[in-house]
């Protein structure tokens, strides 16, 4: 076979790396790039390299920022002395699209999982125990992990370690999702619920 | 909500844009980025603005390329007068990895769809007759377009066209495809293959 275009065959080599994507995905992209203007494709990369050059982590919290420390750190119109504990910063994301939330995060960067390797010293776990033995005076850390295994098990594992320090260790209410009917409710759900059920 | 990293902002809403990728997808691969080393996402950047400075179109054939005329229009022992017609170049690819097709290549780019405001004078269907009327002692073309109703509705205006030239105009055949079980065939290519049966 031959291949008239060794770039063609580069982007879509590198583009088949993403998740979610294979060759055909990889294909498609490309083709897209190539009858889209230059334009966007000059976007694409530019905002590609950004991402690597210019994004760092936040040193309080762990979030992803363009800033150390960053905006949520920063605000002092947040509420101090509570601390949301989730996976991952995308999880930062999606709390805040809620704006249920005001306090401020702890962003892990994964969970315990020996069948990827995880421990716990790959976790920012000894900075959260920092923060809550720190001065910023934390009265509250909610846990907001997955709730599957590992999310589990991370949870219990820092609950064990707060316990010494004398404040409130919460976490998210795990139950039926709203909107839906109960005979579409897996059973372990439906057991946490009644579980966790509220006076009315 | 606050946005801790406009630069991830961007990105992801650029990664958005791609075919197949929504908002979801879209921070899947921002996140793989992010975790991934520097020299990965330098590649992926850089091989796509190859891909939209280097990557150009041969004037011959209409394949990508990375020259002009391309590595197939250009090759001397590939056969000459026998030219396949396909839909866009990513076809080239997929007949090019049976090793079966060693003739010339014509590269639509599209066919013929009203719905989408694609028609004749948007594909390569002038520049067809051109070579076939040319220099290039054309014998044969061969039609390889999708057999979908706007790949049927172009092979036949091509057919009609190449008509007045003493060429022989064929088509790929559509049938029953290896190793599937007739009762998992559609009824039309059932019928295709009926209709286009050959002596055993």
């Amino acid at each position: 076979m031959q291949i008239t275009s060794e770039y063609l065959e580069r982007v879509i080599e590198q583009l088949a790396k993403l998740p979610g994507t294979g060759r055909k995905s990889a294909q498609r992209i490309a083709i897209h790039l190539l009858k889209q203007n230059d334009e966007y494709a000059l976007k694409l990369a530019n905002a590609i390299l950004d991402l690597k050059n210019k994004v760092t982590r936040c040193s309080v919290c762990g979030n992803v920022s363009d800033n150390d420390p960053c905006k949520i750190c920063e605000n002092s119109k947040r509420q101090n002395g509570i601390i949301c504990v989730v996976e991952e910063f995308n999880d930062v994301y999606i709390i805040e699209k809620t704006n249920e939330f005001r306090g401020r995060y702890h962003v892990l960067g994964g969970v315990i999982s020996p069948m990827d390797n995880i421990g716990p010293d790959q976790l920012r776990i000894q900075e959260l125990l920092k923060r809550v033995g720190g001065d910023e005076q934390i009265e509250e850390v909610i846990l907001a992990l997955n709730p599957d295994a590992e999310g589990e098990a991370t949870s219990y594992y820092i609950n064990k370690l707060l316990a010494p320090y004398e404040i409130k260790v919460t976490r998210i209410a795990y139950g039926i999702p709203m909107g839906t009917e109960l005979e579409f409710i897996d059973e372990a759900t439906l057991s946490r619920a009644f579980a966790s059920r509220n006076a009315f």
